[in-house]
C-alpha cells in the first residue's frame, strides 16, 4: 500500500470504498469492548490473588508493632522500608498512604491550597492567577485535580525524552507557577522514560516560587513488561544535591502490582516536608490501613522480590502490547497517517494520528462498539490542540477481543483520514 | 468518710497526710500505664481476628462486581447495604470510605472550604469570621479539624440529654455558623445518648446558613457493652421529614468493631448530597479499598450479625467500665469532689471534678506513671473553662493494670482537691 497522501484521488476513492465496507462489516458484529482505562485484566488479577491469604494473625502482632490497633501515622516500618527499597530513597522519607496514590496527590495539592506547603508565603487559594505545568499528552486525572483547584493549566510539550525542559525552565520564572505533573517512567500515555538529561534539569530547576512542587508520579516504577528492570535515579537525592531538597514529592502505589484500588500507596519527600505535612495529615487520619500495609510488605518484601512478581504481569502484558503494535505497523504505518512510541513498560500506547483525526477516529471506533479514552483527554481541559492523540489501553480486554478492537481502531483511523482528504 | 468540704481543717490535714503517703507509695511503683485514648485492648483485637482470613478468591469475583479491580466510587453494594442496615437508612444514601471515618469528616469540611457544600453561596474559605458549634466536652479530633480550617469554635454546653438545644437554636441564627459536631450515641466522652427531644430539635433546626452541616458522628452506633442494643432513629429520615434533607452528614466506621484504623467507614447523606459530593470525590480517588469492603461485608453481614460480634467486645469492656465506676464510687463519691455519668456503651467515662482540679489531677496522675487524655482536651482549643473534665479511657490497659491506674487517678484527684482546699 502507498501512503494515503501519495495516492491519486482515484486510488483514494477505491481505498475509501474498501475501508468503509470493512468498517461496516466490523460494525455489524455489535462488539462491546473497552480499551479506555489502564485497568489490569482478570488474568493479571488472578496471577497475584495469592496475596489475599498471605497474612496471618502471628504476622500482625510480631512485627514492628501490632498493626491491628491505632497509631503510627506515617505507616509501619516494614512498608516504609519496602517503598524506600523500591524507589531508592530512605524509609524516613516515605509516608505510606491508603489504597490510592491519587488521593495522596490530591491531598498534597489541597494542603497547598488550604494551608500552603512548607515554603509557601501564603496558601495557594490566596494566589490569584495560580498556574500549573502539564506536560501533555499526560494523565487526565492529574490535570483534573489542578483544574478543580482553579489553577490555569499550562501545556508543556512532551518529547521522546520527557517534557520540553527549555519551556519548563522558562515557565518557572513566573512565581505564580506552583508545580508540574510528571510521570517519569513509562509516562502516561507515551510510555517513554525521561532521559537522564531531562531528570537532571528537572532536579536543578530554579523556580521563582519558593513553594514550587514537582509531582513525580512514579506510577510505573517497576512495571517493565518487555526486558529487565530499568534502573532509575532517586529523584529525592538529585533534588537534594541540586539544593532543592523540598521541591520534590514522589508518589507510587501497588495498584498495578497487586490489586487496583486495594493496595497501598506512598509519598516520598524530604524529612522536612514529612515533618511539615505529617503535622497536617495527623488532623485528618490516625494512620492509613496498617493491616494492608503489612499484607503488602510480606507479599512484596522488597524491590527484588516485587520485580519477581511483576514478571507475572509482564508475561500477560507483553503479547498484548505486541498485538497493538503489530496492528499499527501493519495497518497504519503503510498508510502514513500516524506515529507512536514502542513502550517497554507501563500501560499505554500513545498513538498520534495526523492532525485533526483523533476525535473522528474515537467516534467511529465507538460507533463500532469499541470504547477508547476520549480524544483530548490526555490534554489540559480535555483539548488536544492538534486533535491527534489517542491513548490505547490494551490490558483489560481478553486477547482475542483485543485483536478485534485493534482492527476496529485501525479501520476507523483509516476511514477518518480518507474522509478528511475528501476520500 | 465525710465529704471533704464538710471536714474541719484538722480532719482535712489528716486526710491530706494519708492521701499524700498513699500517692507516694503508688508513685514508687514506677507504673507505665496508658488510659489516654479509646484504643481497644489486645484481647478485643484477638476476639475479632478471625476476619483476617474470612475472604476467599471466590468471594472477590462472585459478588456484585470483581472487587479486585478499579471502579465503583461509592463502594460495593454489599458494603453500602450493610451500612444502611446498621444505620437505618437507604443504600443509595451511603458512601463507603477507607479505614477512617475521621478522614471522611475532614474531607467534607475541606470540600466545604475549597468548593462549598451543596447549598453554599460561596466556599467557606471566603467566609470571614466563619464559626462552628462544638458541644463540649466533646471529641478533640473533631474540634481540631474545624480549628485547623480557621473556624471560630463556639462551645455549647453538653447536658445529660445532649447539647443544650436552646443555645444551639439561638446560635444558628448567625449565618456565619456553618455546622456542629455531634456524637449522638454514647457521646465522646460523656457516654450519654441524645434524648429523642434533642434529636428532634436538631433535625428541625432552622439555621440562617443554607449550607449549615450537622456532622453526626455515630461512632458508637452498635457499641453497647451493658445491655441490649438501643434502637436509634435514622437521623436522615428525621431531617428529611423536617424539610432539612441536605443538612445532615452521618459517619460511622468499623474501627471499634473489627480493627481500629484498618476497617471501613461510611458517610450517610441525602442522595442530592451524594450526587454533589461524589462528583468532587471522584477527582481524588477512583474508589476506596473494595477488597476490604467485601471482607467486612462478609464478616459483619448486617446489623443483627454485627451486634452478635459486638457481644465479644461487650464481654471484655463491661468489667473494665465496672472497675472504673467502682473506683469512682468508692473513692470519689464519699469525698464529694466529682460527678460522672454511668455509660452503657462507647469507650469513655467522663469525670467532672470540682472546678479547678482537672489539670492538677492529670499532672499528678502522670507523675505517678499513668497517662490520661490531657485535661482540657475535650474542649475547643484544649481549654476547659472550669478545669473540671477528665476523660477516662479504660479499654486499653490489661484489667490488673486498670485497677492500679484507677487507684492512681482517684488518689491524685483527692490530693489535688485537698491541696486546693489548703490541705
Amino acid at each position: 500500500m502507498k501512503p494515503y497522501r501519495d495516492m491519486t484521488p482515484e486510488e483514494r476513492h477505491h481505498e475509501y470504498a474498501a475501508v468503509k465496507a470493512h468498517y461496516d462489516e466490523l460494525k455489524a458484529l455489535n462488539l462491546k469492548l473497552d480499551m479506555s482505562r489502564g485497568k489490569p485484566g482478570r488474568d493479571q488479577l488472578n496471577a497475584v490473588s495469592d496475596i489475599l491469604n498471605v497474612l496471618t494473625l502471628e504476622d500482625c502482632t510480631s512485627g514492628s508493632m501490632d498493626v491491628r490497633n491505632y497509631g503510627n501515622l506515617a505507616g509501619i516500618l516494614e512498608a516504609r522500608s519496602m517503598w524506600a527499597d523500591i524507589l531508592g530513597c530512605q524509609p524516613s522519607e516515605i509516608f505510606v498512604g491508603g489504597s490510592a496514590s491519587l488521593q495522596l496527590m490530591y491531598d498534597l495539592v489541597a494542603k497547598g491550597m488550604d494551608f500552603g506547603l512548607l515554603h509557601s508565603e501564603k496558601p495557594w487559594n490566596k494566589v490569584e492567577g495560580r498556574k500549573w505545568l502539564c506536560p501533555a499528552p499526560g494523565y487526565d486525572r492529574h490535570f483534573r485535580i489542578t483544574e478543580l483547584f482553579g489553577f490555569e493549566l499550562i501545556t508543556v510539550k512532551m518529547t521522546p525524552e520527557g517534557p520540553d525542559m527549555d519551556a519548563v525552565e522558562e515557565l518557572v520564572k513566573d512565581p505564580k507557577v506552583k508545580g508540574i505533573w510528571c510521570v517519569p517512567k513509562y509516562s502516561n500515555p507515551d510510555g517513554i522514560i525521561y532521559s537522564d538529561e531531562v531528570i537532571r534539569r528537572m532536579a536543578n530547576l530554579k523556580p521563582a516560587a519558593p513553594d514550587f512542587a514537582i509531582m513525580w508520579d512514579n506510577a510505573y516504577c517497576i512495571h517493565e513488561f518487555d526486558g529487565d528492570f530499568v534502573p532509575f535515579d532517586d529523584i529525592l537525592t538529585l533534588c537534594r544535591e541540586a539544593g532543592n531538597p523540598d521541591m520534590i514529592y514522589e508518589f507510587a502505589s501497588t495498584s498495578k502490582v497487586t490489586f487496583p484500588g486495594a493496595g497501598i500507596s506512598c509519598m516520598a519527600c524530604s524529612e522536612a516536608n514529612q515533618a511539615y505535612l505529617q503535622k497536617l495529615i495527623g488532623v485528618q487520619i490516625i494512620s492509613y490501613d496498617k493491616v494492608n500495609q503489612l499484607r503488602h510488605a510480606k507479599y512484596l518484601q522488597n524491590r527484588e522480590h516485587a520485580l519477581e512478581i511483576m514478571k507475572r504481569h509482564a508475561a500477560i502484558l507483553k503479547p498484548r502490547f505486541a498485538s497493538v503494535l503489530n496492528w499499527l505497523e501493519k495497518e497504519i504505518r503503510p498508510a502514513g497517517i500516524g506515529r507512536w512510541e514502542t513502550p517497554k513498560g507501563g500501560y499505554f500506547v500513545s498513538l498520534f494520528t495526523d492532525p485533526g483525526l483523533a476525535k473522528r477516529t474515537v467516534a467511529l471506533t465507538k460507533e463500532a462498539g469499541v470504547v477508547l479514552t476520549g480524544a483530548g483527554a490526555t490534554y489540559p481541559y480535555g483539548k488536544d490542540p492538534d486533535d491527534s492523540n489517542i491513548r490505547i489501553a490494551p490490558s483489560l480486554p481478553p486477547t482475542s477481543e483485543l485483536e478485534q478492537a485493534m482492527e476496529v481502531l485501525c479501520t476507523a483511523l483509516k476511514l477518518a483520514a480518507l474522509e478528511k482528504m475528501g476520500e
